[in-house]
């Protein structure tokens, strides 16, 4: 989904529930066989996983990864979703046979009475833009504190954010620099809330200057709901002599538990997937050349008034031979 | 907007008003270079129709048509617009030194007090999807009922509606057949909502197979609203031996009152807009010989609980060497 609203909480949490009642974004999601083919993967390929085990499927849509389960030898699962595509999802587990293996339960995981006091498995596709977007993963904790077994597997169960830097003149110059000058009319005034809005878009791995940094890595097993609250150090080496526009974050998720460990990343280096990168422009154009470093810190946390967006902060600092830099800027995901 | 959203009336209103507070919506809309060229070209080549005088801009998102007309000679514009990205168009109108010129309105044409008794010129770009959705045009006939003077402009005044018929085969199987078959499951409940849905996309000119039909042409200057709710009867002759997959509709606008009439297409054959074209799948495929016909008629009508989606009808009847087909389907677009 693209970032296209700003309104009150109120229709800002109306709008997360209902924008997954539209087909459309299940067309997408399921269309990125990157995402769907390794919970395929994941789930046909260890059955001894799944095989005679209550599992619980957070936010399941459609019902796909319900029926992977069902269709991997699980004993019993629950399909909850809150949109009304779970009115679809009974149909479909109708349709396909299983409901004698498969419970679709619409509402909120917060919400459900759950029929069984414990499940085995959880197995969720949470991960929003910038991983943390929409903040599902706290709906997943939720979950895991309440029904899942001790010693239960959560799939996935690691996450880990990253940080890179990247040239992108010409974009910055399409999406920012833009409203400086609008037929011929300074529009300025929009190009801030440009720059505080992270953009969602492919990067090209052509565009990368430098190594990328592991800010957090997210034991989804063990961690507590805080934990998505945090600030990281960095430090990015340029690989090359270039100019920094944007420093771009990705992240990539692990199934551990799996026979051999299995995931994908979402990094500008690997296939595509509808999360694409999420890209933060710099105030300043950094002039970096190879073997210097752009140092600073990133402090993520949902924001206080809308939970489901993310509060960026961005400070950085950079003393090369051809530029010096020093800054803090704030993104809102949103 | 891609539609994304299935709500009630409540939240899809809301949605409606607060897409537009996001600056993403005007950037592809100011992108669209056919779109507001074409309108600045009106109003800087043709000053007699602003040169002294009262404009007002109905939905003036950015304030960009305020400030061509401002810049145009006009003695005053009122700008309004009803989200929150009035308070930008404010400040773009102060920064550009046009506050004495520009007064920004901010709230629904319906419920705003114009410091005006009345206009010489209503201009506006309503346009929505499939020309209707959106059903801003109302607000439109609403202000020009209300302020415009006698023999005062509206601009543009002309708005027409087309239909042709187009050989789709892939696309209609990766958007519409692939929910039969997903990941080896039966998803097709969903395949019925996504041929109830038209499909906002632009249409290869190399896929058209018949002539393209007028349905409509609306006057703005004179139409009533309830003109906007309309059958009409359509012949679509075949140009070659092909199969029709789907229908396809557009529109164009024209400013008739321009020194030399002015205005764009947004048909397969034009230069693609954010408008795109709307493709409506049919249930059947139709195997047609050149010079056949495919007959029928479209209904066209806001949704009555919801405004601002349309309600198509599409009755057609087809009687060819090679293939017969006679059907009625619904559309919606929301």
């Amino acid at each position: 989904m693209d970032n296209v609203f700003t309104g009150s909480d109120q229709t800002s949490a109306d709008y997360y529930f209902d924008s997954y009642s539209h087909f459309g974004i299940h067309e997408e999601m399921l269309k990125d066989t990157v995402r769907t083919k390794t919970y395929q993967n994941v789930i046909y390929h260890n059955s001894f996983l799944f095989k005679d085990k209550v599992v619980l499927d957070v936010g399941a849509g459609t019902g796909i990864l319900s029926l992977f389960c069902a269709k991997g030898g699980a004993k019993h699962v629950y399909a909850v979703e809150c949109s009304h595509m779970a009115d679809m999802a009974q149909e479909i587990v109708k349709t396909n046979g299983y409901s004698d293996v498969i419970t679709v339960l619409k509402g909120k995981i917060e919400e459900i009475d759950l029929p069984a006091l414990h499940v085995d498995v959880i197995i969720s596709e949470w991960m929003g833009y910038f991983l943390l977007f929409e903040n599902m993963l706290n709906t997943v904790l939720y979950a895991r504190d309440k029904w899942l077994v001790p010693g239960g597997v959560v799939l996935p169960d690691k996450a880990s954010l990253y940080l890179t830097a990247i040239e992108d003149a010409d974009y910055k110059q399409e999406k920012i620099d833009f409203w400086d000058r609008v037929y011929g009319f300074d529009m300025s005034c929009i190009r801030k809330q440009a720059m505080v809005e992270p953009l969602v878009d492919t990067v090209d791995q052509n565009q990368i200057v430098t190594n990328s940094q592991l800010l957090k890595t997210m034991d989804i097993s063990k961690m507590n709901s805080g934990d998505a609250s945090f600030t990281a150090s960095f430090k990015l080496v340029a690989e090359r002599n270039d100019f920094i526009h944007a420093l771009v974050a990705y992240f990539d998720v692990a199934f551990t538990n799996c026979h051999k460990v299995m995931g994908f990343s979402t990094g500008p280096r690997s296939r595509a997937t509808h999360w694409k990168q999420t890209v933060l422009y710099l105030e300043d154009v950094i002039t970096i050349c190879e073997g210097e470093s752009l140092v600073g810190s990133m402090t993520v946390a949902p924001n206080t008034k809308n939970p489901r967006d993310v509060d960026i902060t961005l400070s950085y600092s950079f003393s090369g031979k051809r530029c010096q830099a020093r800054r803090t800027q704030f993104y809102k995901m949103r």
